[in-house]
């Protein structure tokens, strides 16, 4: 267990270290650290040497001049000079919270970035503005469509977070596969066979080899196979890449660069500049009133709660289960698998910090 | 085989007679018998005698005052005066496409409306003015969330209309459920089985029952179970009730009033007025020049259908089937299931209307 101020220090130093501004390296440090708190290790430090890596390979600015390039009154068009997105995220919501102020709502498309963390951290920043937020992201290619044995979509998630009075706010914050990538690589990491319905081989056939996506196959959409709606989940998907990515002139499908951690792809561009992502921000007050909004959302929550539920199991509301997971973690500190660490020690030895 | 033009006559007489002006009862005739060209036959003609039963018992009213209780530059909430939905979508469709003209885009929330047939007929409104249409709309609960034995939401469907240059407009259309209610009932009246994975029974079982969801059974979420992502679906159809319902002032989860063409639930309004919608429109060129976006969509269009596909399969762009079958049913006329004619008959008795 390491306590959370200390995996957030060492990370801001990482982030120092590689040229960021200390408001930057704060900023990227703190979106990290809070995958961690909430649960979704996959996004969290574990992705530091990730970035770093991006970095030595030129990929990544730490010093970016983020600017918006196009815009009306509640719709920007963001370059953010091969920034972190971890970085450019924030940068964006703000433009969209400040669009939301006077227009009601604002949206921005972002180009020219690099992966964000999770789509969650962004979202709940216009939450705390009496405003739902929206964040989506695409992301390298490792999905097949209905029918498809190319991988042409990342696991492209969306998150929206929705205010409420007493109840905590709403999240839902998912990727449009049937399972999120980080999953998969904890059972290939433990040697073990995932459940049917997550992946497909080579030949698109049904497959429990959690390397098959690294021998040809590809993850599945949300839905898993036609007869259960995975052409709801390449839609969704499809719906996340348009936006982040041919709505912004970032690239797109099969052509969005990879993030480097597994470092089995290489970087392709050709039909847009960088990685994209999508924000939304709509002022709760600009369709009624916030209180009233948010006193029934609390009936909305409260009532979900209480819905009648399968023996020993209770209906959760989005969110919930990374909120526990952040109490508990702010407690007690953050589990930290010991590749990650040893990653993590290497990275401080190389720049001379300690964890 | 019956030629559209009949179709669509007979429906308009129909609205007509329940007191619909000439322009309402075209309109709504429009938006039932694109769904019958497309090949959703659940939301087509089939319909009419629910549409009836409503206007019966005075929940829907022929002649409304559909009008904007609130808003701002890219927002408003429109109460629809318990109009038929088929015209009611329509009109918060054009203030969405409004709104965009004027701040980049429209974000329009209705409360006290009814259903509104397929989501994609009002995306694609907006598609026409080189924007971006988006469409939701919740319903009567049939859903189960995760680990619950209630129905909780309805099978809120979204619908995303991207126009491209060359290629026809992507449409993506889908139920936030493995399955639309409508394939069930068809496997109903056929008296069979339903594949696993697509309702629970009332214990929340898996079960092949296609009359499950009367039996205090309940459809299930995008993604069937929790290891499949079923919390993704349920997350995804809460987003819709939330945008439709709370946003709008409309009732919302298991408060929404039924359709009433099943006939087995009653209405039971109580936090909110009647049913609500979301509509978006995000004019192209508040990000980017429209004819740059859409030679960008043309490729995303292009680079999809080539895509490696299973062996005599292809990969499909969304919105593909549906266009297929409106060409063929154009040319050659919609089938019109047996019971489905014989309840239009009746109709046409009872109203002095040829079909």
């Amino acid at each position: 267990m390491i306590p959370q101020q200390q995996l957030r220090a060492f990370t801001e130093q990482i982030f120092r270290a590689i040229g960021c501004s200390d408001t930057d390296a704060r900023l990227a440090a703190d979106v990290l650290v809070s995958a961690d708190l909430r649960g979704v290790d996959s996004h969290g430090v574990a992705r530091l040497p990730g970035y770093v890596r991006l970095y030595d390979k030129q990929r990544i600015n730490p010093q970016p001049n983020i600017r918006v390039v196009h815009e009306s009154p509640s719709t920007a068009v963001v370059d953010g000079d091969r920034g972190l997105g971890l970085v450019v995220g924030p940068w964006a919501m703000r433009v969209a919270i400040e669009k939301a102020r006077v227009a009601g709502t604002g949206w921005v498309a972002v180009r020219n970035s690099n992966h964000f963390g999770i789509a969650g951290y962004h979202a709940l920043l216009a939450a705390e503005h009496d405003m739902i937020g929206q964040a989506m992201t695409h992301a390298a290619p490792l999905v097949a469509p209905t029918f498809a044995l190319e991988k042409m979509l990342g696991t492209n998630p969306i998150a929206v977070a929705v205010p409420a009075a007493t109840e905590p706010t709403f999240l839902a914050d998912f990727a449009s596969t049937a399972v999120a990538y980080g999953k998969l690589e904890i059972l290939q990491r433990k040697g073990q066979d995932i459940p049917t319905g997550w992946a497909q081989d080579a030949d698109g056939q049904p497959t429990n080899d959690a390397n098959a996506i690294r021998n040809g196959g590809a993850l599945l959409p949300l839905g898993t196979d036609r007869e259960h709606g995975s052409h709801k989940g390449y839609g969704l998907g499809a719906v996340v890449d348009i936006f982040s990515g041919v709505l912004s002139g970032a690239n797109y499908g099969p052509w969005v660069p990879p993030f480097a951690t597994a470092g089995f792809m290489e970087a392709n561009e050709g039909v847009g500049v960088g990685t994209g992502h999508f924000f939304g921000a709509m002022r709760i007050d600009a369709f009624r009133p916030a209180d009233e909004f948010k006193a029934n959302m609390d009936i909305w929550i409260q009532r979900f709660r209480q819905a009648r539920a399968m023996p020993g199991q209770r209906v959760l509301i989005p969110g919930d289960p990374e909120r526990l997971m952040e109490a508990e973690r702010s407690a007690n500190g953050i589990p930290v698998a010991e590749p990650v660490l040893a990653s993590l020690h290497e990275l401080g030895e190389r720049f001379g910090v300690t964890l």
